[in-house]
């Protein structure tokens, strides 16, 4: 998919909403554990109920390695279900992955090509040969960690103690750099909503650039915030939310009313959008 | 595995040897390819072969997952195949993981607890909190990404632009900032063995440590080198060699071809275990 086909998606569907099918066993309502694979179950329902009012799924990867064999035949059913059914819907591997150079070429083999997600997640340490292989993929999106919405980027990424030249933090570092390498327009970020007042800053690095943003509800960031400091011209947003739209009920009732919170977060998005 | 029966099965070999299961169907002899599992096929006949020359495997999890299911179902073979045959080898998952805590924890898990390997690869930009939670399990270990072998280090790891006080370097920054972490006494770190000069430095800051090293042979990086500034009294190394050994020989032969390239970089070891 190409960026101008997700801000098209964007425009028409008046929203810029992700939802993170982070689907745990145990969370998941009951009856579903009654079928042969309770996760497609769980993921075809929500997809069913929301796909109108979102632009984006994205299964984090590591709820379906955690059940094995079973979990990659999961997100595979999930993966063709999404493109068979709702092309226009830009799909997210969040596998946070990235090695040395011929190995990185297999992950983004495996997820952008066999899998065909729109998109994967990288981890920016290992550096440039770790990244542009993903990045080599026409109409693929190579989406960057730069600044998590967790605890621990205070560790690393906005450390003062790990700033460099006139204390710059490691995450501008990261973002700059990653605008020298090869295929930089098919960079996207990860910036966590929980640092509202850090999307300034990003916006003097990459005005243009689409960010992932995690963090809004369960994580505490605010939708306005964000849009605030955040947005561009091309709106260049995509907002997650994970565990308050999915697990919104545990009962029969989840895909309804996992509709409804998914719609709650869509009109507020049209409002901005509206007022901009 | 505890640290002690790592260092128990590296007295008793006279090897601190990793060979790293990096298996690519381009690459295997042809004849294997008949087999229904060849993946899992090339891995027995070198693990086979070569089990009493090495303390450790590493399968690099992206190998795997660019085959699909089919490509998890070889890695579930080839752990349970050692963990069956060789229970003394210490087994390492380079899967490179790293995320927000509770799914962190989801990935720890799968490698940790189902699949059952001794230890994991694990990227550390997101901090603390995406740590841990690998770290919580006893008798397993977290190698933690400090300095790769890859061109990339550089962009991050070492560059003086993203250094800290007093010039710090990144790499260094995340191996102090670990020792902080809860059970930090079950971290290892990957340092490439193509940058043997840095050892000295790791040294200083974690003299008892394990360290995985990859780059030596294919990526250029020097043995002897590396266990100069490297050893320590516990000899405190794992050196892993890939494709020198997997595909020494693209024939019938390779198993044997893979046990001579071996024996050489053990008796290469036992040498330098004699000197100390």
């Amino acid at each position: 998919m190409t960026t101008q086909q997700l801000i098209q998606q964007i425009q028409q569907k008046k929203s810029f909403l992700c939802i993170g099918l982070d689907v745990d066993l145990n969370k998941i309502p009951k009856h579903l554990l009654e079928f042969d694979d309770p996760i497609f179950e769980f993921n075809k329902a929500i997809i069913d109920a929301t796909h109108d009012l979102c632009v984006s799924y994205k299964p984090n990867t590591a709820f379906y390695e955690a059940y094995g064999l079973k979990g990659w035949q999961s997100l595979e059913k999930t993966i063709n279900y999404i493109n068979k059914n709702y092309p226009e819907i830009f799909t997210i591997a969040d596998a946070k992955r990235g090695d040395i150079g011929n190995t990185s070429t297999m992950y983004a083999k495996a997820f952008l090509e066999d899998l065909n997600f729109d998109s994967v997640t990288v981890a920016p340490y290992m550096g440039k040969d770790s990244v542009e292989p993903f990045l080599a993929f026409e109409n693929k999106h190579t989406i960057l960690l730069a600044l998590t919405s967790n605890e621990g980027a205070f560790d690393f990424q906005t450390n003062p103690e790990v700033s460099g030249f006139e204390g710059k933090e490691l995450y501008k570092s990261v973002i700059e750099t990653s605008k020298t390498w090869k295929n930089s327009n098919n960079l996207m970020y990860v910036v966590g909503a929980t640092k509202a007042e850090y999307f300034t800053e990003i916006r003097k690095i990459v005005p243009y650039s689409f960010l992932l943003v995690p963090g809004v509800g369960a994580q505490g960031g605010s939708l306005q915030e964000v849009c605030k400091y955040g947005m561009n011209s091309n709106i260049g947003l995509l907002i997650n939310s994970s565990r308050g739209i999915i697990y919104a009920s545990s009962e029969t009732d989840f895909a309804q009313k996992a509709r409804e919170e998914a719609l709650k977060l869509q009109q507020e998005m049209e409002k901005i959008l509206k007022s901009n």
